[in-house]
């Protein structure tokens, strides 16, 4: 049994004592006699282990009590359709920041289904490397939320801020935020928030599930012609259990919240973490002739650190090299090409350390 | 490490060997230094992983070149609302079997999303104890698809026929089915249906996972006003990777399909063993005088037996006992009260035979 360092963008690498955890109780939770994938959801087992779930995330974000926490499925997609869905009960446009592929996607689920979505700010004209700040927002008259992507995964780019949003006649409206590529890398001011979800693939656990994060004040502003599914009223009253829940993934979801309390300390420790490795790979960047990065430095990702080499004639090389070296899964994403270091949670500083020596190496040899 | 019976509705049982060889890989998939769980699922090793999953399903079941496999999110319970939004799009009225629980909550969806629900066959009348006769059903004359639940999970009713599904103008309509407590079961004519799903966590692995097995000429039928992810048509395209699809119950579910063929031997050979069991179990309750199952001979389901005691201030005794010599999950779904034995194809023929023996000493003592 071997493990390389796992650099990919989502799904993406999960804590190794995370999955040794899940490997032991693989056949037999704890003395059951079977599976946590075999157990009723209904089972006191199963409840356990669903409780404390959402217990430990609430404790690590601290969570306040007038929010409700969700675990459902169909990924950070879904919520583009979920989230207008809920929200739009009362009339009104969702607005948008435009800052790369996730909050276009967003905004092109909006229009299909309900004909509108106003961009109040976009990162377009800088390329998307540089989130628009905070003055340029420009809210619709019938701004019903503002929706923003915290961390753009496959451009690198994240704010450096939280959006205040105030529509142009003094109202205060919920602010939406896609987090999925970068929840529970630090602590996190839920209350600044009306709902925020995210796909587990990258900090959570595996694909599928999507948490959400409701303050309960936005459960009755929901249009009626939705999928039962998609309602975080039905979903908050059900904990959410409408239907069966994707339990296995849930688990391991759990286990991935103890390792960030236990293991790691909470998620100052991880931001921490977090922040060294990310200086590490951009000090690297930065000092290279070779490797280079656009992003603004205020708007640079921690999670997500995609590169380009001045010659793209040696991106194969380096790629088929780095793979060599046990460094997996660096290439960037087909739309835009070049590389991509994901850096998430579970990606140890020596996966960093490892990178960073390669990196410097190749440059020596063919830079 | 014990393995007990587990005769759980859902989640339910797994095959001990699928999940040996799930926990073998879970650090480190074939050697390549990962979890299945942290792959890419545009990698070319879990693209491999997907495509094998399918090929192994279309070989068990004999899925027609013009059926397309989609693998996707929610469970049933996402279907009752995708099925009308698929297949509404020209118009007319779903028409319904109303056999039980989850075919009422099939009719339930539709009306709240599109306002009208026909039901064509109702066992209401019989207290759900028998599926109405083909020449019962009453199309309305906007049917636009007939939806009918092989295998009602609570009520342990199936059908013992395929409908013909004809309007009183002679037009043939898409028949389509909710087999997710009894998909993979037996062999199975899909040429007879439409649209074929099932949520996995019976027959196939992980709860959250659902298959979609659809005739392609049906892929142009939806509503335009349909979430992107509900879409056949769009998920058909990118072979059911519109966004993240959820790669490790995909994986399992391949495992899964993987032992039916290899250790098995194909749905025959799982057919014949499914019989044996169920006969085994039906035998044993119908030559008591302790417990009884009401439904009519021909309705029996293969895969859900449920079974009441004469004298129900037995009920907790039977349950503990049961639990106490390795038994688990045998109490009945908790809106008929009772006890339910689930069947599904990893339920091994000892479980069966253990359970009937404990039955028979249970009521030499205290029936």
């Amino acid at each position: 049994m071997t493990r390389h360092f796992n650099f990919c963008a989502g799904p993406a690498a999960l804590p190794t004592v995370v999955l040794e955890r899940a490997q032991q109780e693989m056949l037999d939770y704890q003395g059951h006699g079977l599976s946590v994938m075999e157990m009723s959801h209904r089972s006191s087992e199963y409840v356990a282990i669903a409780e404390k779930a959402e217990a430990d995330l609430r404790s690590l974000l601290a969570v306040p009590d007038n929010y409700r926490i969700l675990f459902t499925q169909g990924g950070a997609t879904q919520q583009f359709a979920a989230v207008p869905y809920n929200l739009l009960g009362n009339g009104g446009t969702g607005n948008y920041f435009e800052t790369g592929i996730w909050g276009k996607k967003a905004i092109k689920e909006a229009r299909h289904l309900f004909g509108a979505a106003h961009v109040a700010a976009s990162s377009v004209d800088s390329g998307n490397t540089e989130i628009p700040r905070e003055e340029a927002i420009q809210l619709s008259e019938d701004a019903a939320f503002l929706h923003i992507t915290t961390n753009e995964t496959i451009g690198g780019l994240a704010f450096d801020y939280t959006p205040c949003a105030v529509r142009p006649d003094g109202v205060e409206i919920p602010l939406v935020a896609d987090m999925s590529s970068d929840i529970l890398s630090g602590p996190l001011d839920v209350s600044r928030y009306g709902v925020i979800y995210a796909g587990a693939q990258k900090n959570i656990g595996p694909a599928g599930l999507v948490l959400v994060i409701v303050r309960d004040d936005l459960l009755d502003r929901a249009r009626s012609d939705m999928p039962t599914l998609f309602s975080y009223r039905e979903l908050a009253e059900a904990g959410s259990m409408i239907n069966t829940p994707a339990t296995y993934s849930w688990y391991l979801a759990g286990l991935v919240f103890e390792w960030l309390r236990q293991d790691i300390g909470g998620l100052e420790a991880m931001a921490a973490i977090n922040a060294r490795k990310a200086a590490k790979l951009y000090a690297t960047i930065d000092a290279s002739k070779l490797f280079s990065n656009p992003v603004a430095e205020r708007n640079r990702s921690r999670m997500n650190v995609p590169f380009v080499l001045a010659d793209d004639r040696l991106d194969a090389d380096f790629l088929r090299e780095a793979d060599e070296a046990g460094l997996l899964n660096l290439k960037g994403h087909r739309s835009v090409g070049g590389m991509r270091a994901s850096l998430y949670n579970a990606v140890p500083e020596e996966a960093v350390d490892a990178l960073v020596t390669f990196m410097n190496d190749f440059e020596q040899r063919r830079g």
